[in-house]
């Protein structure tokens, strides 16, 4: 959405693995009235488009969750232009720490790395997409690191990012990595209540994603 | 250096605990010819200043040495003037991640980071810098991270930050680690040879320094 509706004058194809999230995909647009999206449902290990047909692929935490994150971005380098380009945005659950320490808050997170880890995905892929994306054949990797740095003078990020987005990911995994035998209930219980800590008037939380941008060709811009 | 070459109008006093710092100090900007800076040997925990004297403080790499930084901070206030303003910046060792990933890198760093603790020292307070500065009475406590990423896209930063800087500083109290019998012999190898392999074509390094500005009184600027 933020894409289409900032650059209405590109023709946007967005792909997903998931019908269910195509459709869902397909509807939050619609109901907006954006037209410049259409959806497929592909692979992106054998992305079923003509070679050297796109000016610029977006890619934003994907690569996570894919057992073979070069050979994904391999296919898709065959589908950019000579001339075109490629954006990455992926997390990095390393990057993550906080003030008060909790060695507790550090067990619940590596819960959610592990299970990443077990259903074949790299939360710590962040910090490797430069190699990633050189191995995989692309030219003039730029990777920056946005990092969020919340403490109480930004309350906004207080409750949008350490309590609803950072801290509620966490949470979620919790069912299953007490039955997956990670970590047990108590445990669990003291790490999600020390990153709610985090979040109180005293606390500070950090975090980096990263964002590579890279050229298909060699040549200057 | 940097700050009284590049404000020749303000009158610089530096102060150190070390009376052979001072000297040191004092003639490297005796040979460089820098004139606005006179010198003192003091304790920050108690500055023999006149109250409300100076109109900024500058703090750079102190409070991760002290046991007590909050109150070195509360004496450091007493002796700014009402309108007058503080500068801390301090790392944070427990920022560090990198690609390759490394069990005995990581081991490494946390030798130094106890290290500096059975020292009294704190080498993760980068990211309590906020409560600390809100604690000790400042106003309008403001931190930026300072987030140094490395790839071998900048082999300056390759070199120059991971190599010579961050590992060369690790590497340095790999015979006090290991005489302490924090790590053995084999490990800290393979540690600091992890880290370095970090600065190959192929690794990252990634590194958060914070900076705090702030002010005495509460009133707009």
């Amino acid at each position: 959405m933020a894409l289409a509706t900032r650059s209405p004058g590109a023709a946007i194809l967005s792909v997903d693995i998931s019908s269910a999230s195509i459709a869902a995909a397909r509807e939050r647009v619609r109901a907006a009235g954006v037209t410049n999206v259409t959806f497929q449902q592909a692979d992106l290990y054998a992305v079923p488009f003509a070679p050297r047909s796109f000016d610029h692929v977006f890619v934003c935490f994907v690569l996570e969750h894919l057992p073979r994150p070069s050979e994904a971005l391999a296919a898709l380098r065959g589908v950019i232009r000579p001339s075109g380009t490629i954006t990455v945005i992926e997390g990095d659950h390393g990057s993550t720490y906080f003030h008060p320490e909790s060695p507790y808050a550090r067990r619940a997170i590596q819960c959610l790395i592990d299970l990443q880890a077990r259903a074949g995905g790299d939360s710590l892929i962040g910090r490797s997409l430069y190699p990633l994306m050189t191995a995989a054949g692309f030219n003039r990797v730029d990777v920056s690191p946005r990092m969020v740095y919340v403490d109480s003078s930004r309350p906004q990020l207080v409750e949008g990012f350490t309590r609803r987005t950072f801290t509620a990911m966490v949470e979620a995994v919790g069912t299953h990595a007490v039955a997956d035998g990670l970590i047990d209930g108590e445990n669990w219980a003291r790490g999600i209540r020390d990153l709610y800590r985090t979040a109180e008037p005293d606390g500070t939380f950090c975090y980096t994603f990263f964002k590579a941008v890279a050229r298909v060709g060699g040549a200057m811009p």
